[in-house]
């Protein structure tokens, strides 16, 4: 930050609370580097934060705030905005449970609602369980649905980024843009329209201009092996991915593609392309797991507020046992930072570079 | 090999010539490590095979042989056994042409037939083009199915392998082998049925058998993404993957799954699986290539005789350049030695792995 300028303010929101999340979002508060770049709040119920902290030995101290705006965190002192009830402080941990799942869903509801208003700069979510979510009455395939819905918009993606580090050679890290993502692979074929694909390669363009500074390479994948061999193995590549990718290198965008899917990912992480359009879940993220599974951020584009998470899940075979691993947190937390208004200060390069 | 014993007799075929073939066959020719573990014969026209040579600058001569029994090669002399016509001499480097895909077929051909006969231990392929392939008239997606078509077999599968080096952390090395192959993503919900994904689980446990010398532990991807979450998105695991694991692991196969695509790869890179059995082309493809596209080795197994490959394409761009990589068709060369009969000598270790 440069001095006299305001830091984001940052939600935090737990996750399921039977999982790692409370302690990862403890361990993150405590590292000073996130004090450096933000003032992080964390959402949820004050007694889970309180024991994170206790597992993980960071010896700070949550102070509860009644208004977020009140929120002068240290590593020392954590700031939480309470929510929830305390049935979940009676739930197991490492279980599927409808309360975890209710705490998780009112700690993001009241983290987006204070981003819609305008209150936060954005928030950095913790895992939740999908089947605790629905336990509690929410049917939402996961965080990135039940946001588009409360933000009321059509036209997100989710995206998996990792910034630039070994073995990502690109200057600006890697991003892969999901096409279609929470949907069994028989309904690909219907929703990976060219105006689907077009759109995604709209938000892969727009946030890595701006980790960039300049226009970023895209690699478009095949749907198919080899990318269809020309029609042999499908015809996808020629009836859909194409013309999206004609239209789009029309407006201005630099796309390449559609690609076999198993050679993209290669020429991604060694630098030839800064973004990935993938067609499906599985197709992007099992690339960039292999590529980094405890650095990846996933951040949800297309919404009006700011919003990355972790790209792991709740790790319930893992969880409070003080162990997990805390990088993906961080690295969430960062690219935030990076997304909100007024953080073009030093410690982000004047280029606005992630450092 | 152990003293006295006969060296495995094996057929490395030219692939495409315009291709990066040529080339990664001379040079494999001239690793003293391959003349002790086999004895290589290249088949293809011994013109190409010199030109390959004095490219690499290998400075070995060819000796063309009339019968394969002949063959006594070393780093200094080729042995090759000529097949196809002089009008491949005259077709492009680096482009696709049917003179040349005529070529690639017709030491395909020989060589399988030699190896069927008997008078070889084992083929070793380098890359061909399809559409050379077709343009010469022959209408197969690959090595594989025009093998599998040769040897009159219906239960077979493609196969990618890395040996245990880094990343790897298996002690026998990863096997990634594919329920489905070349084939549009619309078809993959006909092909993979349960006793298809049993029969190539089988054909997993039988390689690692060999290359670990014990039951290996397998790992069985999920079609949709998060495992098709209980159904939520999609029935396959539940009808089709998982009947298909209970039926192997009443018959004793070690199996699991089936387990979300993007993390078992992840453990299977870690050791937690010697193999894995994955429903289509990209699944296995994206990772097998991210961990080690320059030593992949592509295994085709359920043939009655023994044939590996190099896991990459002819490379057209790279061809006749002199600076393709060889790494990927000597390890090649070692598994099908290991695959071979008669090769429990020391350099692989007397427990048979692979060293």
């Amino acid at each position: 930050m440069t001095n006299g300028e305001r830091k984001p303010l940052l939600a935090l929101t737990l996750g399921d609370p039977a999982g790692i999340g409370p302690e990862i979002v403890a361990a993150a508060c405590a590292a000073p580097e996130v004090h450096r770049w933000c003032r992080p709040v964390v959402v949820g119920h004050p007694e889970m934060v309180r024991r994170a902290i206790a597992l993980r030995q960071t010896s700070a101290t949550v102070r509860v705030i009644g208004e977020v705006e009140q929120a002068d965190p240290s590593p020392a002192q954590v700031a939480c905005l309470a929510t929830g009830s305390d049935e979940v402080l009676d739930a197991p941990a490492g279980e599927i449970d409808g309360r975890s799942g209710q705490a998780a869903y009112e700690a993001i509801v009241a983290a987006a609602e204070l981003a819609l208003a305008g209150r936060i700069d954005g928030l950095v979510t913790a895992p939740l369980h999908k089947q605790a979510l629905h336990e509690a009455g929410h049917h939402y395939p996961g965080h990135t649905e039940l946001l588009a819905e409360m933000c009321g918009v059509d036209d997100f993606a989710m995206m998996l980024y990792l910034g630039p580090e070994e073995p990502i050679r690109g200057p600006a890290g890697l991003a892969v843009v999901h096409v279609t993502l929470h949907t069994a692979m028989r309904n690909v074929f219907e929703e990976m329209t060219s105006a689907e694909v077009l759109a995604k390669a709209h938000l892969a363009h727009a946030f890595m201009l701006r980790m960039k500074g300049e226009a970023p390479k895209i690699g478009v994948c095949a749907l198919n092996p080899h990318g269809g061999e020309g029609g042999l193995f499908g015809r996808e590549e020629l009836d859909v991915i194409r013309p999206a990718i004609e239209a789009g290198l029309a407006e201005g965008l630099d796309l390449e593609g559609p690609l076999p899917a198993d050679t993209v990912m290669i020429r991604a992480r060694n630098g030839e392309f800064d973004a990935v359009v993938a067609m499906y879940h599985d197709q992007g993220h099992i690339a960039l797991k292999l590529l980094g599974m405890h650095r990846a951020v996933n951040v949800t584009l297309g919404l009006p507020i700011v919003r990355t998470s972790v790209a792991h899940g709740t790790a319930f075979d893992l969880a409070w046992k003080g162990r997990a691993e805390v990088g993906s947190m961080i690295e969430a937390i960062r690219v935030a930072v990076r997304l909100c208004d007024g953080c073009q200060g030093s410690e982000f390069g004047v280029q606005g570079l992630i450092s």
